[in-house]
């Protein structure tokens, strides 16, 4: 059910940044939609991603580089929104350019501990499968075997969807996912925060100790939620119009 | 996606409990639309809400009300339904008038266990939060700050429609939410009773070890489930068909 | 709201496997409505159930009759689907027929930890109150209170329909609930295996270390995840089409 994007109330500045196995594009179905809405949309793409070769980056030059973006284009007041690994960059670029953030919101993004990484966040079993995967790899990339990412990124999609969406994907730089974060100054940042989640998003166990929500979300204290059905990558391809409606909801005023 | 309300099998009589910063207006449009399936529906204000000016209230003062309007109405065979602060309300009544319920309902409710108060239920530092309001107060009340009423009680309004809410609400008397309840007679008795669940409720986080279903709801032993979408608050005001639907689903034989 | 079977992209063969109080008609709804989508599908009904009056049956009884039953039938390439105590017996099933297995899908089915049993699964008091119904029984099976049913089996369910259920209802034979399953070799399969999660069930309870989803569903380790509406058994009867698409979605490749 595809939902009409109907509100036009507030005119907002978003500036999305992907995650991992993406890169700009990700969100070109959102972004339409939400410019459609009458919002300005930013979709900067960061070291590493994208048509960059050079998988050999760390998580600072991400974060740097989302940081300069911003700046680069002068935007104020901006909604700053995470998706995925993403979530784990708007938490560092938040440190950076505070007085820039109007809201932060995560959408089925990472929200890591002080001193965690993205990798912590996994089962045991997960981690162990990352950490064999980037000793197989020849420039410390990560590339997800079909059926882990049919199963756990695309699970709502048919098959032929998912094999385009997986071989769209490039190979991930695998050391920013591993680093340590430090962290203390995030949580003591007073921004007003949004948790935007996905009710079929596997990726991570939904509970038990993992999971985007409360797991991680929690971590955020007191945050907006708001829910959408999806999976994790999906409906950014089928449902543009429905996750740009459930973003508004999660960043307007 | 208002539902119709269109099911008129079962005439039931509602006995429905305001919770905090609320009072019995705040059934208006819930209470129409379950008259308007056929239903007899009561909803008795309590002290230290709506037109009372007199904070100094207790817990048992807000129960024996209930349970004095319960009987001063010659009411029997009652769906009891309790909301928020309402659901301890209904617990406490149902110890005092057992006999003329046919049902207790919890609807986004506390469910306290035996010598726990409401501000128990939440994360450590809401509680501090609480205390903190309380002792700033000069008449021992509790008024939210717009922000988190914004965030936890009312995240999927428009910022129009939270800013009403909002206005609307009056002082909430500190001392019943602190006090702690001897349950110990609620949990032997046996009358049916139901969780309605809203999903994007978030006023208590959502799972490790918090919140309103499954943590509270559990302590209800052999319950019947019902899920609806909604917040603490918006859908009451938005979407009264949808929620006086599934209080009939979740009320009925 | 029943959703239309719309997708005939890939036939699949079906091998679904019934529950405790329940026989092969449990599936007549969803089977038509898959075959009309263009699957084959097979509903083997296993010793002890239907019109069977034998309660003395074990669980390697019932598992190898669901196996000589897919042999003796020759088929191949199956997707295997198991509900509630279903799944159960479709781990056993996997051990003994692995390569005739194309996926699993456990919907709302038992993922037992090896050397658990199904009761195992249930609160302390569901198994105490499981033990007193075996031992009040003439023939050890269960034949559970109808208040039990209709509050955990049928909670969507008006009264008419959950009484209806509950009379077609047989009693259950206890002994292979109660049954201790060695699983060793379940766990070193590595069969792709799907949870379609039906939201409104809550015969176990839906977190704090019990459930479907995500408590026993993590037991399979990397696994498709699809959400639908539903309690334990209603939506069979009342909204075969949206399980039957949601079963689809949980099976194709």
């Amino acid at each position: 059910m595809e939902q009409r994007a109907k509100e036009r109330e507030q005119p907002l500045t978003f500036v999305l940044v992907h995650g991992s196995w993406a890169d700009a594009g990700f969100w070109n179905g959102v972004a339409a939609m939400l410019r459609r809405m009458g919002h300005r949309v930013y979709t900067p793409e960061y070291p590493g991603h994208g048509s960059d070769p050079n998988k050999n980056v760390t998580h600072a030059m991400i974060t740097k580089a989302v940081a300069d973006f911003i700046i680069a284009n002068n935007l104020r007041d901006i909604v700053l929104v995470g998706h995925s690994f993403g979530g784990s960059v708007v938490q560092k670029t938040a440190e950076l350019v505070p007085d820039r953030i109007k809201r932060l919101v995560f959408m089925d993004g990472f929200v890591l501990g002080d001193g965690q990484s993205v990798v912590d966040q996994f089962p045991l079993p997960v981690q162990q499968m990352f950490e064999q995967l980037r000793q197989t790899s020849k420039d410390d990339s990560l590339v997800l075997p079909f059926p882990v990412f049919r199963e756990l990124f695309v699970n709502l999609a048919d098959i032929k969807l998912a094999q385009q969406l997986y071989n769209e994907a490039k190979p991930e730089p695998a050391k920013p996912a591993f680093e340590k974060l430090d962290l203390k100054k995030f949580y003591s940042l007073t921004i007003p925060r949004s948790y935007l989640y996905l009710t079929e998003d596997n990726l991570l166990p939904q509970g038990e100790g993992y999971g985007w929500h409360p797991h991680m979300s929690s971590r955020l204290g007191v945050f907006r939620l708001i829910r959408s059905h999806g999976d994790h990558m999906t409906y950014f391809r089928t449902q543009p119009g429905l996750l740009a409606q459930k973003l508004y909801e999660a960043s307007r005023d």
